[in-house]
């Protein structure tokens, strides 16, 4: 464990002040990560086999990423993890679903920050079926799967799919496309507009067959 | 008129023995259109200033493709006009008209050369910057503009907007990422879960300012 000497919360260093060695490594694992996530996948890259492409020791890996979860978000770019934002969404009644996720998505979409990053993520996804691949299977396993665990029904997957489809649609009409006046409406308008949507797709009932 | 001296509606040709000169016209204005499109956008482009750049006779621009909205999607490669669409479905009974575009979407959808080319401007307009202003623009003059004057809401156009966002983050969802079930669901399935977002973006309460 001597590879832990260097805690990744030490803050003896100015913010801008971070030991070169300890940066560069953090930025070598990435770019690792990042090869090996475009290459197999995120089922199928491994921790070891990213450490091996980095060249160091995998419980550095763990020491400043904690698991391939959060690796991954870090490598792509994500702005937050939405594996994380799971509990405070599913937790509490269900009928209020809808609305709790649409307020937690445009709360943090607010930030300016934060939506071009997420931007910049859904501009590669749609340029480069890699990052789609990735982020297929990182959604699926980490996401939909455990929000469907949750929702407990035979289609809470094509149900957690509709969600995802909905919130990706929104960003490519609100910042990538920039809709007007969905690009200039204040987040709460946004939030409201579509927490029904988002509801309807969680836990009422989805018309199938009614045609 | 002397440049109208070869219909393109003449049949004379077997369907791939196209006279070189007459098929290479149609591509010199296609990429005439595409250059000025990228550059000014769709208002700003003009019938003149692509018939200049493609050295045509600008009635020439007319005569193929009939109008700069029809030029914009032969352009763009959209593999159908939806201004086109507008009339069959906002006319007709409005407690139906979601499931109306849900089925008219599905239908063409279902057809594999149509999703590729749809996917194909859905990630060029995600990945480069001109392409999702002359989107925007198209959209906006073309689409949404004449629902939001059917519909004759004061938040018509933002309504519009949210329609365009559900089905842009399909077309995301299952033809880019290809979230499963939704990619292999079939078309009928996807139609029937999103006819109620639809119709409740199109007119329903919104419920705006409900938090």
């Amino acid at each position: 464990m001597a590879a832990m000497s260097n805690p990744p919360d030490g803050t003896q260093h100015r913010r801008s002040g971070r030991r070169p060695g300890r940066s560069s490594t953090r930025e070598t694992i990435l770019a690792a990560a990042r090869r090996q996530f475009a290459q197999h996948g995120y089922d199928r890259a491994s921790l070891r086999a990213i450490a091996g492409d980095a060249g160091v020791d995998q419980k550095l890996i763990a020491h400043f990423f904690g698991s391939k979860q959060k690796l991954f978000v870090a490598a792509i770019g994500l702005p937050l993890n939405p594996a994380e934002m799971l509990p405070a969404v599913l937790a509490g009644e269900r009928g209020q679903l809808g609305r709790r996720l649409a307020q937690l998505l445009f709360s943090v979409l607010d930030d300016p920050a934060f939506h071009q990053r997420l931007t910049g993520v859904v501009r590669a996804a749609a340029a480069e079926p890699e990052v789609a691949r990735m982020m297929r299977e990182f959604l699926t396993r980490e996401v939909f799967a455990p929000t469907a665990e949750i929702l407990g029904c035979d289609d809470a997957l094509l149900r957690a799919n509709l969600v995802g489809s909905q919130i990706v649609g929104l960003v490519m009409a609100r910042f990538v496309v920039e809709l007007e006046p969905l690009a200039s409406a204040p987040p709460q308008v946004v939030a409201d507009a579509v927490a029904s949507t988002l509801q309807r797709y969680l836990v009422e009932p989805l018309g199938l067959g009614e045609a």
